[in-house]
């Protein structure tokens, strides 16, 4: 362990500055680098990796669920932003403006997406008629920009990743139905993919996206018992559809608006994926989006056989995992410190006593534990580790999400759990905006969401005292 | 033939106006929509979908030669983009500038990445110290902007889709090594999947890229005689590593810049696939990114048991092609036309006649050559098509190009060809400017490029009458 040491002291530990511990993280891992663009990160290597398999499992979730991908212009005239009230309201005060191209100052202002509603609307209008032309299931992956006072790596930049789906259908009801889909399609991706438990539900007025009739959305807790909203779908209803006069002929030749829905997930995602699962030794990935799943170490490298052993062990891990040997000068130790740091699934240790035996060392990332196996079942003792890694870094999330969950009656009981236990709080509320605000200022929490799940937890809002139908998850949020 | 009449008219012929013949095919064959953004494009779910196989298939060429992928910010400080003069006065005139975010004027305007070399230039200047961190092999994929004043879909439009390479090297001979190697990858690219022939070779001082020491080029002759430049590869030296500062420790612990080289492809190359392969009735994709190489066309379909065989055949091919039944409610002919002009390489035609007998016809696109196949091998017969329809149309596009080939030893020959022959012209060149402009005032005709094939076609230069060394191509381009 002393070897470690070094490398160990160089990041700050989570318990004694959590959001220090998060920005040595982005930084040692080679995640993000910061430019002199303010706001804007730069995506390194191994960040835009991990992206790009986030980018590969959902695009696959929303192929298989019929939608197309599509490209939008990254400019919206100042005209077509404003058309809708609510949305221009909610988005123009930060947005970035293109005032001149080349040296001609432009006729009309431009924006850069802050997202993309207001151009697909315009282009639905277009090519919607009939009933036949219904529906439409778009995707598009870009990047968009919101002007931030205060930016982090992936949390909160001015320019970000993301995918932002736009569908158009006959019925309130298919729009519905398409919105509680994609959400359920972002809560298995988490939960399948990254490992991360979510909690889905609904927006309450006051937090949902301007311009939407409700938004839904999935929950996420990080380690430092703050919540993290991890993906959004809304359902507009007919809402664009008349500011932009979007409408189609039904099957008895009568005109009807459509109804749509809109969908995004961001890198913001990655800072999830930190803070749900790193430890103070850095980031811990889960198998299936970690770039190298498995990092072969060889010991005494300079013995004979030692790394043409590795590199024959290589060969056959590569069938079944993204495997990677480092067969650097480096020492081991450097080299057990960089791969934890990074987060690698599993690192298989070999040198001359484990080849005289016939067996290596796989070393979990998620646990330390230390697995000896022969070398002769290495690459299936391997395939059945990612499954096992996979499934306890999901349950290891869960149960630290519900240790961190709380019920409040009182305003009293909401204000202490607040100030003292980070974490989720459900109790009931209400409904009106008044007493969300209230609970905001006087106890810093801010409704996450209605979940579907939901507890009758009492009868009263923990607020006002009055009469309460919905349960609410509250919580101090990224 | 009289049921496709109808919808042949639709389009414009392309003898009869080229350039209107385009516009139908990208419009009708739903590749993209126009925006209320002057000069930028919307691209279609399937003109997206062609790019989305251009960039699986390129980006692995880019994998497998070692490159990773990262993501820069979108915009470029003015102080920034001005550190290497020649860039700068190339760029300047036409870049997109940001002056206020949110309701605030920025101290300092931010221009939207015309290309992206000044960001990743300030990168490397921080994350390279020593020879052990080259070389550097980065790529991104992402839309730039460039304001145009004509613009047209693919073509050229004020913002376009492409991916940008940037590497960093420790000597001047691997820089040049990794310049020729991604032209290679690009003409590679070109030829083998998208079954373009290219000329490879190298760009004049005069057409070389505003900062670079060399720019090579691979250019391709369009249906109507005109040339377009579709991916460059640009080798810097330490011209950036000088303006940035980016330099590291070499072995024997001197300070040593760097050298540097970068490389383009664009949404640029599908305006190039529709005007070398497209004809008359529309798109003609090649099989290896078609997002459908198969469609099938049941022939009275309300016949029992055709919609069945059809489905049945459907799954079958579905495991060696990407293939789509059609088994909605219109008339056989409208399906034939709507895929023709789709481009899709394969029809499968399937009727109660072809069932008795236990075969199909498969119609091939690109010849429109009818095929009676046992049902029993559709499968391996259609593989075998594929292949056949991919080499038949890079060959048809050679000789197209060919034929279209031209010789120039004389000032009265070029204007006479230029004039009279749109195509390539190859003729000696001495390597001056001034005739190089001469060239292009007097014949209206651009060097394409000096390529890396050369013949010596005369002593002398055919503009000047010195001695010439080099053959240069010469065309009218995009």
């Amino acid at each position: 362990m002393s070897k470690n040491k070094k490398f160990v002291e160089a990041i700050t530990s989570m318990d004694e500055d959590f959001a220090q511990w998060y920005t040595d993280i982005v930084k040692k891992a080679e995640m993000v680098d910061y430019s002199s663009v303010k706001g804007c990160m730069i995506i390194r290597p191994y960040g835009y990796a991990i992206w790009e398999n986030i980018q590969k499992d959902l695009d696959g979730r929303f192929k298989a669920t019929g939608h197309e991908n599509v490209y939008m212009p990254m400019f919206i005239p100042e005209s077509l932003l404003q058309k809708e009230k609510d949305h221009v309201e909610g988005f123009a005060p930060e947005v970035a403006w293109v005032t001149h191209g080349g040296n001609e100052k432009l006729a009309e202002r431009l924006c850069v997406r802050p997202t993309s509603e207001t151009l697909f609307c315009e282009h639905f209008a277009k090519i919607v008629q009939s009933y036949n032309d219904l529906p439409k299931l778009y995707n598009q992956w870009c990047s968009v920009v919101r002007w931030e006072k205060t930016t982090r790596p992936f949390l909160r930049s001015t320019e970000f990743l993301w995918q932002e789906g736009h569908t158009v259908h006959a019925t309130p009801e298919e729009a519905e139905e398409e919105t509680i889909r994609m959400l359920n399609v972002y809560a298995a991706h988490c939960e399948e993919t990254l490992a991360i438990p979510v909690i889905k539900g609904k927006k309450t007025d006051k937090e949902k996206f301007a311009g939407a009739r409700s938004t839904y959305t999935i929950e996420s807790l990080m380690h430092d018992g703050k919540a993290l909203q991890s993906g959004t779908s809304h359902n507009f209803g007919d809402n664009f559809a008349k500011a932009f006069d979007i409408q189609y002929t039904d099957k008895n030749g009568k005109l009807q608006y459509v109804h749509e829905t809109s969908w995004g997930m961001s890198t913001r995602i990655i800072g999830a994926i930190i803070m749900v699962h790193g430890d103070d030794r850095g980031l811990v990935l889960p198998p299936k989006i970690a770039p190298t799943q498995v990092v072969i170490v060889p010991i005494a490298q300079h013995k004979e056989g030692v790394l043409e052993c590795a590199n024959e062990i290589k060969n056959r891990i590569s069938k079944v995992a993204r495997v990677k040997l480092d067969d650097s000068d480096k020492m081991p130790g450097w080299k057990f410190n960089e791969y934890e740091m990074k987060g690698i699934p599993v690192r298989v240790e070999i040198g001359p006593k484990d080849i005289e035996q016939n067996q290596a060392i796989l070393v979990r990332r998620d646990t330390s534990e230390k697995i000896q196996v022969s070398l002769d079942e290495i690459d299936s003792r391997i395939t059945e580790l990612l499954v096992d890694i996979q499934n306890s870094m999901l349950e290891k999330a869960r149960v630290h999400r519900d240790s961190k969950t709380y019920f409040a009656t009182t305003m009293e009981e909401l204000k202490d759990i607040g100030s003292n236990k980070p974490g989720f709080i459900k109790a009931m509320w209400c409904g009106k905006t008044e007493c969300e605000e209230k609970i905001k200022e006087d106890a810093g929490l801010s409704s996450r969401c209605m979940p579907f799940e939901q507890e009758h937890v009492a009868d009263t809002c923990v607020c006002c005292g009055e009469k309460a139908e919905q349960m609410v998850y509250w919580g101090k949020a990224y």
